[in-house]
């Protein structure tokens, strides 16, 4: 099976995400990794029995240190608490400023392995193998690094790019179901905001995507990486464009935050969150009717909930004015207004609470 | 008395320094900070009945809204609990991604509010108002943030840029003695590694300093922020010339480690590490015998401390190799090899203990 690999052209900040069946044994995309003595692999303890031992043999080839450092697994875990853990680590260890982190695991491993790159010493090298697809079409490119806050998901993180991505489509083969539609709502998501023929595609792939087909997989983690890939190069710190990745994502962490981060996964929120941003798209006659119901149809057939849990629209509209987004309460949404096409606004609140009480139930 | 400004040339994170006497009060150098709803003046309980009025009177001509965060003073505070009284506000006060953050006080108001900023939302815009000597020659330049953690000072943090400094001499008249001093230390280190002609200007005013004279502080706080600018101009991120700015440092960190953090004040412990570093540039055979004398009148004048506290050796040794410039375990001294010049490398253990076991008493 042939190897991908996708820039993501950062300047100086530059790197590879690596694509490919097998990626984890093959000794040749591992051997150029900087020099340093310590290598740190951060993981979690469902994926540690299945991936750790392979991506150690790799780095012991490497650095004359591998140290392992194992955290609980879930959402929930993703505070200060657990970051601490590595940072730990790291001091127990006596690791230096070219210690080089390694995130294998989703996205919560990579957010808080990245952000404590971003901070150790101000800033040490990291590599992300992520082994979800939600991480590997998302988290995998961009930079983006957080852990959540009590009051309010990814509030304190960092921009920081690793060095490299590597992902193995392999490592999805032990992903259980409801985490693949989770990250299958993220590579739905670059259709509509960017690829009408990419969201054709889908349509006539997405039981091939269910089925964890090798290679319809590599293309949907190829197309969503080079799409966000384009985004980010345009605009990393999130000035504007970038925030069309955040289709769904408003309406999304308000179902999240309202139910409890970790009731819901990341993508199944967002799936439901698409949804409502598309039938706002249509109340504001940006699309016209059909779109919402075409792509509900898509995520259901990739698993997904289309309609939000039935939270009070007041709960609703608070969450949202929290959203990072929002500016002076404003609240701001990404909005589509032609298939392949985002834009970022503001909408009138009476639309918004019709858009909420008609996408939940 | 005119106003100073120097450039801290960063590309597109260039800034000013502000330097003057009534800056507080100088509506024009407010009235041009960026928009936004809400500014956060971050302060502590010493320094906020002092000067947060004045800078509150200047915030609410920009800002719709002012929050005041009065944090608890001293080292020991510079912990992610007290940040996280931080984070707690912005998010309590639903501030979005422009909430400007406004930093009045010394080097840890600075350092929490400046990492809080570079952490907050991924980064939010920052402003220092250094209130102490020490923060207004050393932290005002360079973007180093930073909190500590139980096994090391500054190991958490972030290179993150302010918007603009404002180093108001006048707020100096109200510092003790002790931290006057403290920051005499970094004033003088600049001396011996970039400017052999300013050691010989502080040699002849160094008493006009220590008295608080307007004319000699801005010319030595002026001289100091030119020289660090121009090293951290020329390297942002600590990749090499920085870390001849942490002259006196790797020896002074290890005192403060070994005493515990605020027993010693970050420049009494960075005095003592200077002479240490000067006797062991002489040890060495990179300084003449000599140097460390001078230095050592110059700094006792200033009322300094000269000698490190009579820690065991094994101790300095240890909370040394766990300094940041540390690599692999080799612990890199920044030393002098004539007056204006530094070099940074490793040096014998026998001759470290040597330095340490002459310069501590």
């Amino acid at each position: 099976m042939p190897m991908i690999r996708v820039p993501v052209c950062l300047g100086d900040r530059a790197y590879d995400v690596m694509i490919g069946s097998g990626l984890l044994r093959a000794e040749e995309h591992w051997s150029d990794l900087p020099r340093a003595s310590a290598a740190v692999l951060v993981t979690n303890v469902t994926v540690a029995p299945l991936y750790a031992a392979a991506v150690q043999t790799q780095l012991k080839n490497r650095f004359a240190k591998v140290h392992l450092v194992t955290l609980p697994d879930g959402e929930h875990h993703k505070t200060w608490q657990t970051l601490n853990l590595i940072f730990d680590q790291l001091l127990g260890h006596e690791c230096d400023r070219k210690t080089v982190l390694v995130a294998l695991g989703g996205g919560v491993i990579g957010d808080m392995t990245g952000f404590a790159a971003a901070c150790y010493m101000r800033g040490v090298p990291f590599v992300q193998v992520p082994t979800t697809l939600l991480a590997q079409v998302d988290s995998s490119v961009g930079g983006k690094t957080a852990i959540n806050h009590p009051l309010g998901k990814n509030m304190i993180g960092a921009f920081y790019q690793p060095l490299r991505v590597f992902c193995d489509v392999d490592t999805l083969q032990t992903l259980p179901p409801r985490e693949v539609a989770a990250g299958l709502a993220e590579v739905i998501k670059y259709g509509p905001i960017a690829d009408a023929a990419f969201l054709g595609w889908l349509e006539d792939h997405i039981d091939d995507l269910v089925a964890l087909k090798p290679d319809a997989l590599m293309h949907a983690v190829r197309r969503s990486c080079e799409i966000k890939a384009a985004v980010v190069a345009a605009d990393e710190r999130e000035g504007g464009l970038r925030a069309i990745l955040n289709f769904g994502h408003t309406f999304g962490h308000a179902i999240e935050a309202g139910l409890g981060f970790g009731v819901w996964l990341h993508g199944e929120a967002v799936a439901a969150g698409m949804v409502m941003a598309a039938d706002l798209s249509e109340r504001l006659g940006l699309m016209p009717v059909g779109f919402q119901v075409r792509l509900s149809a898509l995520l259901q057939r990739a698993g997904l909930p289309v309609l939000g849990p039935k939270l009070p629209v007041d709960e609703y509209m608070q969450h949202m004015r929290v959203d990072k987004k929002a500016e002076g309460g404003d609240i701001r949404f990404v909005l589509i207004d032609r298939i392949g096409s985002a834009v970022v606004r503001p909408a009138p609140e009476a639309l918004v609470r019709q858009t909420l009480e008609a996408c939940s139930a």
